[in-house]
Order: C-alpha cells, then structure tokens, then sequence
C-alpha cells in the first residue's frame, strides 16, 4: 500500500508539497493554515464570519484529478473577478467554499465536497475549527519589541521575528486534521512562509499534542530561498533552529534541501544529525530564474527519503 | 422515444414548466430570457458586462438530477450571501455561472458544463447572445403613452403596457436555441410575466422565424392569477390576446388552464378555438393559498395534451 502522507502548510508553499505528493501516492491529507487576513479571504472572513477559504482552495487545487472536468473546475475555482466594483479581485473558489460551509454548517463536510467536485487525490482539511489571527514579537533595529498583529502584516514583517503566537492562544483544533497525524506514515513540514504557513500548526494543542505522539517519521522541506519579509537573511540551519525553538520535543526524521539554496552542506548536515535527521541534498527546484519547486523532482527526492526509510526497516525486518 | 420539448420562458415560470416536464421526458430544453436588470443578476450584469444568469440558474436548478449530489449542487446554486457588506444577496450560482463564462468565452458551454455538475435533465440555453434592455409603451391613466425602461421597471408598472420592445431592436438568437425550436415535437409558452418572460421570445428574430416554422406544436400554459404589476386586471383571454398581437401568425395548438382561474370557460374555449388551439381546463395548482403550479398535476396535464394528439396522429396514420 502506498504510504499515508500528512503534509503540513498554507499557500503556495503547501501547494508545493501537495503537487509531488501527488505523484507519490493517494493517501494524502493536507492540513491548513486558517490565519490569512488579506484579499480575497480576509474579505470573506470579515464580511461573513468564516474560515479564510484561500489556502485551503489552493490545497484543494494543487490535488485535483488530471481530467478535462476536474482541470475546468479547479480553473473555475482559482478564477478571480476583475472589475472596478466590489467583486474586483475576489476568488471564485474562495465564493463557493464559503457557501457551501453556510449551506451545509460543517467545514471538513463542505471541503470534501469541492474535493469530490474536482476528483482530489486526498483530503483537505483547516488545522483548527475557528479563524486564527497571528501575532509576532518582532525586534526592531533598535532593540525594542513590537507586537505585529495579523497574518499580512506578519509575513510582510523585515525585522527579526523572536515569537509567534495565535489569537485565540489554544484553538481547537480539527478532530479529522488531529486523526490523520496519528495515523500517518510520514508528516511533511514545508515549505512555505516559516512562522505565517509551517510554524501555526504547532501552536494548536491537539495538533502538536499529535505530531509529537505519532508514529509518522516527519520530513521538513526546505524553502529555496529566503522570502522578502518574514524571513529575509534566514539561512536553512536558521529554519531548523526556529522549528526546533517553538517545538523543543518535535522528532525529525528526514531533511530535503535543493543544493543552490545551501551554501555549507556539511554544516547544515551536521546540524540535521544533532536533530536525528538525515539531510538529502538534492535538486528540487526548477532550476529557472524562479524559486519553485519542482514537482516531479520534489517528488522524487520524496520517494528516496521514504524509500530509504522503508529500505532500512526492510534491512532489520529481515536481519 | 419521448418528445422533445422545448419551454419559453423566465423566472418562476419558466421553473413551474420544468419541473412539470422534467416527470414526462429528459429531452427538454429551456430557452430562458436575458433581459433581467434587478438583483443579483443586474448587479452582475453592470459590474462585469455580462448576459444576467439568474433566470438561466433557476432554468438549471428546476432541471437537477433528484439525488444527493444533484440537490447539493442546486442547493448550493441557489444559495444566496447575507450580509451588511457587498456579497448580500448575492447568487453563489450567479457567479459560479459568469466566472464559468469567464473562463471558457462561451455561455452555451458554460451552462452545459453547470447543468453536468447538476445531473441537469435537459438543457437551459439563453434566448439571446447578448444582453437585453426591455422596454414598454406604457398608457396612463389620462391616456398618455410613457416609455418604461427596464424589465423590473416594466414588471412592476401597474398601467397597461401597449407593447414591448427590445433594445437592441433585432438581437442575435442563441444558434443551439433556434435548432431546438425547430428540432422539438411541443413548445411550451407560459406561464410566467407575460410581457417580461413570455413574450420577449418572439422579439428576437431567427427565434421567432423558428417558431413560426417549426413543425412542433405549440402549448399556451395560462397563469393562475393575474399578477401584481405588468398584468393586473388582465384575464386569461386577454394572455392570448396580447400573444396574438404580438405575434400574429404564431400557430396554438393548445392552451391548459385551471378553472380556478376561469370565470367563463365557454367564451374562453371559443377564443381558443378560434385561434385553432385546443383548451384544456384541469386543475394544475396546488389549490392551496399560493397561486403556484403542481408540478405533478402540471405534468398531467401536459401529458394529456400531448397524448391526445399523439392519438390523433396515430388515428391519421392508421386511417
């Protein structure tokens, strides 16, 4: 049986993800960032009381079946108004989640729907059943702390970012979201925007009560590189130090790092073995100008990491 | 096999109609008017320059497959936004459908594509390629002739409407729409906003041509009662008058009416027949307070319309 994979995120950086798990298997569960307060979404959370629907649709998208009917829908659900009244920029699919959410009154209920709408190879699920808000302890230059207020505000943040914490401080989490982490094979952490799309789950208690339980071995995915904002000037050892901050007990199992984004590999290896990761340096960008990553190389890297995983309890099961 | 037919018409009306037909046959198609400029749709129409989908959403929504997902589906179609902000009152359908049209670039297709989400038995068509402007001579009190603009404003005058028009004067038809026309074994008028849903069809040339020449039998389904605004104090002969005036060469072959509704069935079976229609007075309302069609009834009704002439067909061909 092909391995039940939880992939933890938000935006672009789970999209990511989700694009070479996909390739990997169909036992998928994403879990999803509920704190984002701009555009399209935080004009819905404002006007309607609801979850921000954004990440949790790009999630949805990122899965969907490879047919002409499950193509047209996810383009239906990632299409934007343009106008120069009200609609101007809102998200079709962030329209429709949101109405399903009113007419059926159950968030997980309505997004495996969508998932059924565009033949989804996994689930999609938020990380907590309320609308978080993120704040940040950030250090100006000067030395002085400040509190910024807010997902946007957040990740657009230049200064050192000492602490995140989520408004309201330990929301419940998603019964279905706590499930799959218990009983997954592998839990996938990043990429994306560290302390607004990776860092979040880790503040919801039932959540990390489960990432710290499980069985699962936990994969981190490295970002290429830096964002603006949030995290200029951060290194990946940095990454790793911050994750290991505000989860001192995480295990990890497995790091994926792309080579140009590394520029002292023995290093950053040895700081992966102080974590009892293994470090597996390999091509997963796209190589273009742009930093994305790569889905089928993702997803390759993915498959030596869990193979290599597999490979090693095959070594002992038969020793 | 079962007949084709094809239904006129907009608004409520036109769903009263198809829920009927939907219990007889699955080869119907709806020809929908696309001159609506209050709500939602107008809303939509003036933001995104667009056909107004509202009555072409609830052409789909009577059509849908009677199954959970179907009824989801239309659930969620019909579902309208409440708030204190811009979405309030919005149709989650209407702007599924136009952000459909977006992306595809043609509104045939879009509605196809909705009415296989919906499991849709039949298909819904706009009557036109364009968006229209309805407008209405209308008599004062005193006598005097005032242009009314609009198809809201036109429904809710409460002086006599003289004639309607058009703007622009000679729109293109939907091509899939005229084949249908000419294609159908029964059209269906009515009922519906006389002025606003019913009788717009035959201002729209290439439709009108192929009502005229098609080998189809035609049905006049009257209103139950006259409504507030564009046909107040008008009586069943006078819906058959306005239709003849307006199109006089169009062929009846039937009328269905309630008798609850007719205060003198004599004299309106002699307009009838003078027009070479056959009437038919059956109870096809709920008979509670509301005056709404019975689908089940309708469809009775319908049949028998059908049935008796597809007897005389038989008679003529065996004789």
């Amino acid at each position: 049986m092909r391995p039940a994979v939880v992939a933890l995120g938000g935006g672009h950086g789970l999209s990511a993800s989700l694009s070479a798990l996909r390739l990997m298997t169909d036992r998928i569960t994403a879990i999803v960032t509920v704190a984002d307060d701009g555009g399209s979404s935080g004009r819905l959370r404002e006007e309607l009381d609801v979850l921000p629907p954004g990440d949790l649709r790009m999630a949805l998208s990122a899965l969907t079946d490879d047919s002409d009917w499950g193509r047209t829908w996810r383009d239906l659900l990632q299409h934007r108004f343009t106008s120069d009244g009200p609609l101007d920029r809102h998200s079709v699919g962030n329209l429709l989640i949101v109405a399903l959410w009113e007419i059926l009154g159950d968030a997980v209920e309505g997004l495996d729907l969508v998932g059924r709408l565009l033949g989804a190879r996994g689930r999609v699920l938020p990380m907590a059943s309320v609308p978080l808000r993120i704040e940040a302890d950030v250090r100006r230059p000067g030395g002085a702390i400040d509190v910024v207020v807010g997902q946007s505000e957040v990740a657009r943040t230049v200064d050192v970012i000492e602490q995140i914490r989520l408004d309201p401080p330990a929301p419940p989490a998603c019964p279905e979201a706590v499930e799959a982490v218990r009983a997954a094979d592998w839990v996938v952490l990043g990429p994306g925007s560290w302390y607004t799309s990776v860092l979040p789950h880790l503040l919801v208690p039932e959540l990390r009560r489960a990432l710290l339980e499980t069985t699962a071995r936990i994969v981190v995915i490295l970002n290429l590189t830096p964002e603006e904002g949030e995290t200029a000037g951060m290194r990946p050892g940095d990454h790793l130090d911050v994750l290991r901050a505000h989860a001192p007990e995480l295990p990890l199992h497995a790091v994926v790092a792309d080579p140009a984004s590394v520029d002292d590999v023995s290093s950053l290896a040895v700081r992966c073995g102080e974590l009892g990761a293994q470090l597996l340096v390999r091509q997963v960008s796209r190589g273009d100008q742009r930093a994305v990553h790569d889905p089928l190389r993702l997803a390759a890297a993915l498959r030596d990491v869990v193979e290599g995983y597999l490979g090693d309890v095959g070594t002992r099961a038969s020793g």
